[in-house]
């Protein structure tokens, strides 16, 4: 993996003692927290369970031990507070979450927790800044442990867990969410009145440094990246293409209803307008990533009848999403009735993209410019936390550090020069924010 | 399902007598048949099986009643021959099989055997040809009992079958071919050791009666077929493309290797291919009957990182299937290089076409010509016994009788005027066949 950091280290005026601290710290929480949550192959903190409780307790002890403030809110979420000297200003908050996949790596979301820890010693070591800041460590982040729904804490804190969130069930316990947060001491009845925890009024901005999930930061060489927005998406589970299943030597070209060519078609054609649709500046990822023939009736000497897949589009403008569904139902309807064949598409559940705030945004790239810290401008495909902050109208931004090998899985590969990039960016950003008289525009 | 045998039936010139006795005398058998075959849902006459025996015995026993000569040979084919006037002449001979897929449909095999039976009775009454004629009750033509491996009755007059062929399992028995064969009184020594039954120069030409697979017939509004050649086949199992999986939201499409859309990519190019070489006037097939994803990692929102298919192409030419696989590995390359991903082929296993006798056909079309029977001139896309027989360099030729809902389902709906139809023009050729002093073209 290339590094640029160095060019930005020697010029970031950043004093090296501190520097050096900083790594050092970094270092040795990312080992604390590998060591108790490693489960034989990866690393396993369990969405409200008790290695995610643990963790937040290191931070905790750190906190208290360096004289902050701290609290756990009704959903047991932790905030650590660094008074500002004008109480009455929003605050600037930062974080990120502490649970893992299952098997997972020790950095999606513990990166971004340790960096806004780093980012509040410094300011506590600069003085009070004008407007007091926030670091939260939020739970219960990722679906893998529950099966879809996810972003509990953050959801939690503007009073958005519905019904349907509280009764989903663990992957193996069978216990319901419920259950689970009972046992990690969460006030129910709170969340389940969806009492807002924090007024978004109140939260001057948030920031968020999370490792890049995708390889966008290697490929384009540049140890950050500053996010333009995070991706909503549209996901059909199952589109069935039903054609007509027959004798494949038998039956001529002229009188088969193939599934398979059909759906091999459909997916060639959106494919290619996908291609076209970034051409003409628009942002759009499109995944088939499951596709089957039916295996009660599939063989190799017959023509396909029934062929399923999934099919899911993203991007960072919900009117993209909207017309791309409708090009799609629209070519659904061409190749179905070119080939004989019908698409069933199903409901297609939208979740809505979240814009970052173009105040923060401006700031951050300020920032890293002064600290020559390359970055990209890139859109977050993954969803994160700051979606529901930026969806809650606070203005919201996130910084990305370089990662190989994706997240979600043991052999995540960041770079701890890349970390420091990214997390000097971030202290340098919270401290310009809070001690900056006006808000943010979203 | 129009039905245009009214006027051939009318010009036919066959004695209407005897045109009421064959219909009852089919209807008898095939109702006898499906009587003792009747399993519940369908036929099911197994392959060297106790109920493919019976409805043999059927057959028998009829011919015996009847004053004709019959034997069983070494694997337990059933020959009925009725003596011509010159015996150092080489026999016309017909037939097909009397097996079954599981619950199969009636007329798969079974109205061939009915309608040489009918050609033979039609000879008896004309008095002695020329030459002998033989009819040939065939066992083991079905793939379905053993898994793949068939033509067994055929095969073995040849002396074709293999020590593979003796072992293969039966699909619930878990017993070899051999233990079931040994089971119906078959000389096992004798085919083990591969010698021929019959020898092909013996034999001036075959003719074999089927019903339609596919829906040819249907489409074009005519009652019979006349074969042009057997398709042979490649069949590549499962052919293999890797990508590379990953985040479906983080990463751009620059960035990956996905392969679904490769393959969709691979198949619409191919699908575009056979369009052309069909306007070529080249025959042939293609099907990819079985396409999945890998399910230990596929998921709606990961960049699929493999995914297999199958993939068989089918032509009467063994040029034109040449020409196919290499034009396939191309193909897979040139997808392969612009998409990132790898196709592993496999060794795709050839089955060579086999020729129709021209002979033996335009025998077969002069004859439909003056019974006024409409006739469309087709491929068979599924293989039979005649191809054994063509491969064995028998003079071979097949009439095909229009049949709706395909076969191998015990949906098959043949209209008992068309198998009429089908069944003079058999027994016209074969009267002809048998007094010609001629032998056939191959």
């Amino acid at each position: 993996m290339p590094s640029n950091t160095d060019t930005f280290a020697s010029a970031a005026g950043a004093d090296s003692r501190l520097r050096q601290r900083n790594y050092r710290l970094a270092e040795d929480l990312f080992e604390q927290f590998r060591t108790m949550s490693f489960d034989g192959v990866g690393i396993s903190r369990e969405t409200y369970g008790a290695g995610e409780t643990a963790a937040m307790e290191v931070v905790e002890q750190l906190a208290r031990r360096s004289g902050f403030e701290t609290r756990w809110d009704a959903a047991r979420n932790l905030i650590v507070r660094m008074a500002g000297r004008d109480p009455s200003l929003p605050v600037v908050a930062s974080g990120s979450h502490l649970d893992s996949v299952p098997q997972g790596g020790n950095y999606d979301g513990a990166a971004g927790v340790i960096a806004s820890w780093l980012a509040l010693l410094s300011a506590q070591e600069r003085g009070p800044p004008l407007r007091t800041i926030e670091l939260y460590v939020l739970r219960g982040e990722e679906s893998a442990w529950y099966g879809g729904p996810c972003y509990f804490g953050s959801r939690a804190l503007f009073g958005k867990l519905t019904d349907a969130d509280f009764s989903v069930q663990h992957r193996s316990s069978g216990r319901t969410l419920a259950h689970h947060m009972i046992d990690c001491n969460v006030d129910l009845p709170v969340l389940k009145a969806r009492t807002p925890l924090i007024d978004p009024k109140r939260i001057a901005c948030w920031l968020e440094l999370h490792i890049e999930q995708g390889p966008v930061l290697i490929a384009k060489e540049r140890p950050v990246g500053i996010v333009t927005g995070i991706r909503g998406n549209v996901r059909h589970r199952r589109v069935v293409c039903t054609g007509e299943a027959a004798h494949s030597g038998a039956v001529p070209r002229w009188l088969r209803h193939d599934a398979v060519m059909a759906t091999a078609e459909l997916l060639v054609r959106l494919d290619e307008h996908w291609r076209v649709l970034l051409e003409w500046g628009e942002d759009l990822v499109l995944t088939a990533g499951i596709i089957e023939t039916n295996s009660r009736e599939h063989s190799i000497s017959r023509v396909p009848g029934e062929v399923s897949f999934a099919l899911e589009y993203r991007s960072q403008d919900v009117k993209t999403l909207k017309s791309f569904r409708t090009l799609l139902s629209s070519e659904c309807s061409q190749v179905g009735k070119k080939r004989g064949v019908n698409f069933e598409l199903g409901t297609g559940a939208l979740t809505e993209p979240a814009r970052m705030s173009e105040g923060v945004n401006a700031l951050l790239q300020a920032t890293a410019s002064a600290l020559k810290i390359p970055f990209e401008l890139l859109p977050s495909g993954a969803g994160h936390d700051s979606a529901v902050f930026a969806n809650a109208s606070v203005p919201a931004a996130m910084i990305f550090v370089r990662n190989d090998k994706g997240s979600h899985n043991p052999y995540e590969a960041m770079d701890m020069a890349d970390f420091h990039a990214g997390s000097e960016l971030l202290t340098q950003a919270i401290w310009a924010a809070a001690n900056r008289a006006e808000g943010f525009a979203l």
